[in-house]
């Protein structure tokens, strides 16, 4: 027997789609009517002219109509809203309502995002916290559940999750399914606590997204085979080909930390681009506001001489159908009217942007109402620091330390041996990693050549993928500073110098983000980057961002955690009690 | 918390993945290999090479590997199964089992079926018995539910199944949506009883299917945008590309009834393919095995110049796709291996089938299990006829009754007024249709023009869609002969002249299947149409095809009912009693 519910759901649903019916036949007025617009059409795979009828957030119809508002869309195109098939929301430094004011005027509509940055600091806390943080959005966000919490057994993170620990978000609506496979290496060793998660996902009929840079020949058939559907990490065409080939789908990520649009510009062609998507993985606020965001990607795409539509397409439809978003990614009836309207497919100018029929940008992004969050989600949020006030000699050590060597312009290092003592003019800095979870007292100290500081000293709470307190000084004191500071902030972005604060960026929600607009936030981290060069910071390096690698150990070849200096290649301390 | 049962679940799942993972590293040998295949690549469009590696039923890995049992596919062409979008199975007239032993040898290894015709003559209980009857078949059944039973309020069906009848089965795994929507004109016209059908597919996510000959227009949109997603009705291309560029799925139908694969082929192109599918609909017995199945389409469509990639994918990944049964349609890691080695992508003779790696045919079909059907259901199968014994008197008028005109090749139907008797020099036959369901005792009478027997009597228990006995005959004691031997048989089709059955193909499961094997079926059938014609038949009418519709009340536009002759096109009895 149906239960009432069912019953009654199904009644308002029918009631409603009555309406649509009659809309779409004529009889009734639209909502929404975009007169005289020229649409893409994902299906056919052309521009085609027509009104488009909007009723009850939907698509209904495309050709003759009258409705209650209507706009002349004469000369312009309309597209689907554009996708963002991987983002992690937290790099953006703002909240994701902040995020959703910034991606609007470029025509975004929906995002995936892995809330894999929050989960390392508040574990199935930070989950929650960001699916209420973007209910009600004017985008859609998405979500897939973090894989890998922490990064490596080394990582001293907020939290450790294993399949049990997620599985209650599987039934969450807004939960696509398990984010990126990380752990590849797990996965190709049998690693039973790895797979078991890929099984779950796979239990609930959830997609699975992989992040396996390079795999390739029966390694990667076993990655796949395991149940990995997707891949982002393809920095060249032969192994995206090889991926794509093998029945995974390619997200073509070009974002701030990475740029692969260009090497897989030979996938936009009608032989590969059903099997491809975009995404930005990373999105940093001067990018953001410089570049734009998935309206970037198919600009250059087009620019550099991809079909538009395929262009259009690929920044749509495709994540639409690989996630079974069925009802977004095309201009049709039924579709949800999420519709970016341009000023040309070349130009690509975001001029208005409906998310399900409500304007919410025409030049200005609409008010809408933010989110509400429970107060013990925001509590724990902006009280995620447990450190004591640290001195001078928290950062001292009389045994030898070792050498993190950095590289400009790359995320990866060499490890450099052991050094003694600070060293300006060989430029090697004393570095600490403080752990900032669960007030261990755990301080990894070693050295950093590279980074070019001068004077004072720099800390971040953002630090992969554990995000504990990452610090570089000149000496020591500017270090204890610069720290402490980052604690009383709640987190943050500080630049210290002589025992002042020269330069700082709040970052108050699990230390990553702050909840000022995107702008605000830009100006503040612009001002502390520059404050960091003024220091000394080499310019071949973002002060912070390429700090915030340096104590991720899934890549090589040395990194300082806080337990020491490790050699990721080998898992040995090179200084440090290790883990 | 987890259930204990979900977690063992898991646990087990994983174990057998670990394996898969070893197998496709090539640390461990694989249950099958497929040496030396050239495979067709859905993803790249293309023709690669290697080996294929089976473990667990699923396709592990492409490259170098070895089985325990090994095949040498030199010289062969591996193509993934295919797929029927949307068949009746009930049309093959035998039972699923003997249709998945006929179908085997043509490559097929999943069929979406619509159990419609069992459904107007057991309700739910022809649902279940259809679920049950094709549970661990060589082939995969997926169901849609049947939309419309009755088709009309005027079929005296055996069951009337609004959206709470159906709706227990949406659960079931094999269930993947509702079955083409034949009442588009309620759709359109809002009736509520309709359209909740659709919503409560939809609140089950879950498919619609479409069944919209020439709808168009804004009449399509609103079809459309109550959530039908394809049509596999459209015999033009105009129609079919407006459907595609309004995002419909086109099902590319060519079945033994109806034949659209020559006005379509023009969709078999790289703009419009992917999303275009083959399905039958309709396969009788001796067209399944005079010209095969889904494999017919594909070899048509590449003799008329369609890319054989193209054609391929859309036999197989492209209604896997539509149909969200992401593990199938490909020959890739992680994919069931569903797979149908063919000689040539010209002449796609199928000289192997596998089935979750399974070797199913291979010149011969493997013998496998039957399925275990409920004994309820098998009796409740075996006895649908609730007719006393008729007698001649049982089909005399003493009033004029409707003439039905019948146009060859045609199964549209002219109204030609009135007659007093059977005129056999005017090819004027008595016709009559019986109810068997319930045991009524309704007769509906009426005369046929242009059936041409000139002696004797046809009766059958196939007639659409509520499979009431039809007769028609030269004199009514053959008739009466006739449909009380169908009683008797509990099903099928009977020729009798003189007071003697001269030919008769029993179909005692709901009076629509035999048990028997397709070619024996075959073989009683043709008997049968032999006989017919030697009676007088008209040789551009199917004695029984083209007689089972003459009681399809959605067709224009004189038709025979249990309540007499009706025109379907003002709604009003010619003759008869009426509703």
């Amino acid at each position: 027997m149906l239960t009432r519910e069912f019953e009654e759901k199904i009644d308002g649903k029918t009631t409603k789609k009555l309406r649509i019916i009659r809309v779409a036949r004529g009889i009734e007025p639209a909502d929404l009517v975009l007169k005289n617009a020229v649409y893409v059409n994902v299906f056919s795979n052309e521009l085609c002219k027509g009104d488009i009828a909007v009723a009850e957030g939907l698509v209904v119809g495309m050709g003759s109509y009258e409705g209650t508002e209507e706009y002349d869309a004469s000369g312009k195109i309309v597209c689907p809203g554009f996708v963002d098939a991987h983002i992690h929301l937290e790099s953006a430094v703002v909240t994701p309502d902040r995020f959703a004011a910034a991606v609007l005027p470029h025509g975004t509509t929906t995002v995936i995002t892995d809330p894999h940055e929050i989960a390392n600091v508040m574990g199935d806390d930070g989950i929650e916290y960001m699916l209420q943080a973007t209910a009600g959005l004017p985008i859609d966000v998405h979500f897939m559940l973090p894989s890998c919490v922490p990064s490596t057994p080394e990582d001293e993170s907020g939290a450790v999750l294993s399949y049990r620990d997620i599985d209650r978000f599987y039934g969450h609506p807004k939960v696509l399914g398990l984010a990126e496979m990380m752990d590849y290496v797990g996965v190709i060793n049998g690693d039973r606590s790895v797979v078991e998660k890929i099984i779950a996902s796979q239990a609930h009929h959830k997609k699975i997204d992989g992040h396996a840079p390079g795999l390739s020949g029966n390694e990667l058939n076993a990655y796949i085979s395991a149940g990995v559907y997707s891949d982002h990490e393809c920095y060249d065409l032969d192994n995206a080909l090889e991926k794509l080939r093998k029945g995974q789908f390619i997200m073509i990520r070009d974002g701030t930390a990475a740029h692969n649009l260009d090497a897989l510009l030979p996938l936009l062609t009608p032989q590969y681009c059903s099997r491809c998507m975009f995404a930005t993985d990373d999105k940093h606020p001067s990018d953001l506001l410089e570049n734009g965001h998935i309206d970037y990607l198919v600009r250059r795409a087009v620019k550099a001489g991809v079909d538009p539509i395929i262009a259009v397409k690929t920044a749509s439809h495709h994540a639409a159908r690989y996630f079974l978003l069925n009802n977004k990614g095309a201009v049709a009836p039924g579709y949800l009217a999420d519709l970016t309207v341009v000023d040309n497919l070349y130009d690509l100018n975001t001029e208005r942007v409906y998310k399900k029929g409500r304007l919410v940008y025409d030049g200005e992004v609409k008010p809408f109402k933010k989110p509400q969050i429970w107060e013990s989600l925001i509590a724990r949020a902006h009280s995620s620091f447990f450190v004591k006030t640290l001195s001078e000699s928290d950062f001292s050590s009389d045994s030898p330390l070792g050498v993190v060597g950095m590289i400009n312009g790359e995320i990866v290092t060499e490890s450099l041996g052991t050094a003694n003592k600070t060293d300006i003019e060989a430029d090697i800095l004393k570095a600490a990693v403080i752990e900032r979870h669960r007030g261990t007292g755990h301080i990894g100290l070693g050295f950093l050549k590279g980074y070019g500081l001068k004077k004072g000293a720099v800390a971040t709470s953002i630090s992969h993928d554990s995000h504990n307190i990452i610090a570089v000084g000149a000496n020591e004191n500017d270090m204890a500073t610069a720290v402490n500071r980052v604690v009383r902030n709640a987190g943050g972005i500080v630049v210290a110098e002589g025992g002042k604060i020269i330069a700082e960026l709040e970052l108050p929600v699990a230390g990553l983000m702050s909840e000022l607009p995107l702008e605000a936030v830009n100006t503040k981290l612009e001002a502390a980057k520059a404050a960091a060069y003024s220091l000394g910071v080499n310019r071949g390096i973002d002060p912070f961002m390429t700090l915030s690698f340096m104590s991720l150990t899934v890549i090589p070849k040395a990194r300082i955690t806080t337990f020491g200096v490790i050699d990721t290649e080998t898992g040995e301390y090179v200084s440090g009690i290790g883990r």
